[in-house]
């Protein structure tokens, strides 16, 4: 269900802190700029080819917002750093794209890194991504390890939407990347939330190994999916609290976006308890069943056995056995022996085994 | 045991923040809308139609109560919104049912969301619905998904009570809404207790696997009603210190408000104990009626083995053996042979498989 | 092992808040009230017939406590109410019989409730009771269900005690009382512990459902009384912090009673861990015993299966069987089948499974 | 393995607050008491009868240890109170030998209380006992249950030491006293380390339900040890916040100190971890043997049940049985029984049953 | 996996605080240490014999680095702590190999003391090594077990980068030391995650109580781990804000260090959950191995035992047995035999028993 996280986690030890090295999966496509400029008068948005394109004339007064689709060359993200004074720390982690939800201030612009999720067309899998931003006092910065729907929504909102994007400046800009980030994690959690279902009827159903196997894939799956949205809380809390860069007035909506944060934790947690209780059952659905073997074996074993016994008795060779020769044996034995098997099956239903 | 909760989670993905849409189920009755106005002096209630004939006028100096039953219409969410100045995220929040309870301050008013839960007639389920309030100085708006037995006993408590309803103010208000939903808690967590003591019993007679399901659906049940109702404890407790709205004496009334939701919370995870109590009692229920049945097995087995075996030993056909021609042979058989069989059973007993 | 607790939860829902309403169990007998006066010089007590009775003189300087036995009269607990001006709420939980431990300050007095147990006489069963406590400049109020012995002793002690009771106020007296129902609460977590025992051994040695049943309903119990007990800690050391109008020379001693209740809850805690074992212990022993049972099955089967295939060989009437005719065929076949028998057994003595 | 803690917990109920009762085991022996007195000038020790002659001369300016062996003569306690000004709540404390650590602030002095264990010569037992200090400006007093070996140890170091000891003060003393108890709990941690891999190999080896119930002990001990030394780290850490008593020099050596009870808790950790795994594994290799078994049954009834069944057939006495006059039937039918056989095993070799 | 860890606990029991006890391996080599000196202009390193080379001359304007390989020489330790005035539980802790990480403050320096872990070559085994540091204004100290490779590769930095290295001073030092050891963490983490899959790979196949052991192994392997890496956090957290001695532009290293550390917790983190989780694997496969047993011995056993009674009804000497002498008997019970045996399995194979 998830991709293979096979991300080797030791490729940067013994390099020096700082060296800016793309730790995500292999990227063949160039790096794609756009440069959005906006403010209450208007709106101007280019594609640009070389990453000096984007950068702010002096004195520009609009605000500014560069997105770039792809971390695999460190040689854009260090000139974007260099023309906008980012530290070398800041800029290896854009391209380290194994890193947890954070918020950190470098005094001039705040840095902020969280994950996107999606479900891959065709692909039963959750891909999480990286999104990196930086925010300036007039500009915000944002990379991507792929190109992300949000960029084309977020533009289109700005084009049309005249009177809250366009005089709230690069805070609420980021405010809403995040919130539209965060939306689509409840689609992707009803998408797991409709495949635990199905794995639930397939444990009452037909429970096999197979079924546990999945079980507990979807149990690491979704305590990873946890570990990607649990930091982001704080690091939406923390946003709050840098009054600095973030104006009052994005600061409620901050609020309102820890809420959502914290309902997706919410469902998370709950699908977490589901699975848990998923397992019990299971363990408890193999003991029905081995328990229903054994009463077939014991009624099968209890009523057979006496008979057994019975037709052996008579399969004796002794001379002086004077049953064998009354005409009426045969038929009064078949008699005894149905009486008693009867009355095995009766004893079994009283006891409910049957 | 609860009302399927299938609100689609992700049908707000896209939208942009603020927009008023209502994810609960789909309701085609009309929005009610009732002003009641009161102080010490008087008390004024009229059912209107258009919202607006519900807003004070100007210079209104009484304590005045809106109450909106439906939250499927945005218009009248909107329109009441821009009479009193509220937060676009504010009224997202009232049309969009499924919050957690919390209070958000808006500086000039309080936003308050919480749950009322109610066993529906006829029907063995829980339904949990949201109650949203905006507490301003001398109002209070309060907006329910469907009309709720609240409001009439406090528009006749408020009739009635001329002492302390009608001279303190929307913040007792506030508070005695509360206080009614939640003494509405106790019926219900009774009725859930005495379904878990049924199921109690039919675990101990008889337990099958449609039980053990059960079990855990009153087990997520409750998960489900305690993140209902937890919030709401911090809720109260940051009620009580806004103190620009709410009066010190009313204070006293949240403190004791306070203490009713940590015994409701009490309650509810006294029955969470229980529940996980009732797993283990199955499993070893299971283990036990296993153990019962292998006994059955193992004295039929071990009782009737060696009685077969010596009838097979003469019933073979060598021609040298003596017993066959011995005329005291066959009975002298029987008699060892049941005396195998007390044997056996002796044991039985006394290792107390009998 | 406990009382029934089927005081309903719900059945002050709907009504006003500051409703006196009792709640516990129903109670025919009167309302006795003690009026205690006493200071360094003198020592005063006298049972009242009306509560007015009790009530102090103007300008009373001596320490006052008045105790009261039973709250099932409203009209009873609203005049001392009115005499000392008692809030509404807190005068419905001295009526209210069900609530946690818990201490509030209405400003010119404190309010504390608290739980004692007993073990009643005769019947097997800890009985959970509450007392309320009013902690006024000069008076102390106390409220019990029912008469508590922990009144005369006290009173005892005041009478002979002259330097440290009746010089140290109404704060001493409120410590003392409870220091002594804590004291109590060791005698019946001693009993409790006795009953353990019992059950740990009844465990070991013949572990039946009822046993489960048993313990299960012990642990419950105790979780219970870790509910009653625990807010009671919070409690004292907020009493602790109550300087107005407790003297710091009680403060020592509330500090002392504090370490007390961590104590007593350490021991509840032991009781619950021992108790969560004793369930694991059940379990394995289960498992245990099943493994004996199928050993003695799978030994007799393992035994007797190949014994009764040789007799049946010998049993068969084909006209060409060579041994049939041999004259030592069947004592050989005797030594045959003892050996094959010999040899099982000293297989599974190897094996350990005899 | 350890000493049967039956001091009963409700022996004191009833009695009033600050009442010296010894509530450990029965003493018979005297009460032993030295007085030390140095200073970086000298040192004077002397073993005393009185109790008054260890007290200090008026103007005394060199540190003062009296140490007390015993606690079980109540006057003997009271009398060291009076003169140094001990409040009966301490005097209780030092008394009552059940007590958590603690550290209590009395103004003037500290109030230290801890315990100390050592394994019972020939006994398999931890013996935990109580440690009471109290720390005045110039004075420490120590009082334990029995004769502690820390006693001869730090007095032979004052004696040697002429530099750290003599010019530190009493502060300086009692942490070399708590300090040295931490270092004896290594002792016997390690002791118990041993034991507890002694257990794990009879698990492994050969699990009995006498093993399970060793492990069963084993953890509850060291869930007693775990109170006992758990406090202390707490003790420690508010002692080097006792700067008024504590100089500045001594609280560097508290923070070694605090880190070396942390790792003492690291310990015992880690054993409690051991000790909840090998109850998992008890309890699987007890599953594992129950399938061991089973395989055994399973494999002899599924060879023999077929082959029973064949001799079962020709042992019938049907007139018209052709194959019983076939001269070559019963060498045959061996071999088919003899492949059967050989089949049967096979087949369980290769599902890895044999 | 892991080296015995069998430093006996105990063996500093008795000694006075701040004895320098080597408690690690017994080592026979000499201790080698190197004076490294630098600053923007130059870089000098030598190594030194006598630990009193090593010192920097009086007025030296430089940054020094001291490593010393080698900690079981109490009187190089104790040379180097006169020279820089060390205080001796600092010196004790040095020599003293069993630490958790710490920070303590001694007012003119830092001392630091964390693990280093590394993969012994052909042995499979994770050996912790504990380094200690000592960070002054203008030097830093280093004390190693055993010559580490960190040494070698911040030595070759220094030398490489005159910009960031040279000018940054010793507390930047002292963080690359920590930096590279948290790296290679990382690759420790990689080979124990491919031991992991191993055994979940191995459990899935073909599951023993050999793997079983394994799993426990590991299980406290990364316990072990977890408590070697965690204060780590707590350290570097610490060293952020001693200002005194640390430069805000290296803060802003340790805050991203603070996230690597927290990034290898949280693997160890998932790790642990894995293995959890493999335990219930592997006793529901244990459950479901013994489903198949018993399943296969009871289509056996209620196969075969009606067949059995049916041969031996036809067995028995009866004289007056119709059957026996009808002349297509034999054939019409085969194939009544043949018919009930397909049934049974055609039952068998409904039920997907088979």
């Amino acid at each position: 269900m998830t991709r293979k996280r096979k991300r080797r986690l030791g490729q940067k030890a013994g390099l020096p802190p700082g060296t800016i090295v793309h730790t995500g999966e292999p990227v063949q496509n160039g790096v794609g700029i756009a440069q959005i400029l906006y403010n209450g008068e208007g709106f101007v948005e280019r594609d640009v080819v070389a990453v000096e394109e984007a950068f702010p004339a002096p004195g520009e007064q609009r605000t500014l917002w560069i997105n770039v689709d792809g971390v695999h060359q460190p040689d854009v993200i260090e000139r974007i750093g260099n023309r906008f004074g980012l530290h070398p720390l800041l800029l290896e982690d854009i391209a380290h794209t194994e890193q947890r939800p954070k918020l950190e201030n470098y005094g001039e612009h705040l840095f902020i890194e969280f994950n996107t999720m999606h479900l891959e067309a065709g692909r039963d899998e959750v891909v999480i991504e990286q999104i990196s931003m930086v925010l300036g006092p007039t500009w915000l910065l944002s990379f991507n390890e792929r190109p992300q729907p949000y960029v084309r929504t977020i533009r289109d909102r700005i084009r049309a939407d005249k009177v809250r994007y366009r005089n709230s400046g690069p805070d609420y800009l980021a405010y809403s990347i995040i919130d539209h980030v965060v939306d689509s994690y409840f689609v992707v959690l009803e998408q797991i939330g409709d495949r635990i279902e199905a794995l639930e009827e397939e444990l009452m159903a037909n429970p096999t190994p197979h079924t546990l196997q999945a079980v507990y894939g979807m149990k690491r799956e979704i305590l990873h999916l946890r570990k990607s949205i649990w930091p982001l809380r704080e690091v939406v809390g923390a946003l709050q609290r840098e009054t600095d860069l973030v104006r009052p007035t994005t600061g409620i909506y901050l609020r309102d976006l820890h809420d959502h944060i914290i309902q997706v934790v919410d469902v998370v947690e709950t699908y977490r308890d589901t699975i848990s209780g998923m397992l019990d059952i299971y363990l408890s659905s193999v003991s029905n069943r081995m328990n229903e073997v054994m009463k077939v074996l014991t009624v099968i074993a209890t009523t057979f056995m006496p008979l057994t016994f019975l037709v052996g008795v008579y399969g004796m060779n002794f001379r002086h056995m004077p049953e064998l020769d009354w005409p009426w044996a045969y038929p009064v034995l078949w008699t005894v022996m149905i009486g008693v098997a009867i009355g095995m099956l009766a004893y079994f239903r009283r006891r409910q085994w049957l």
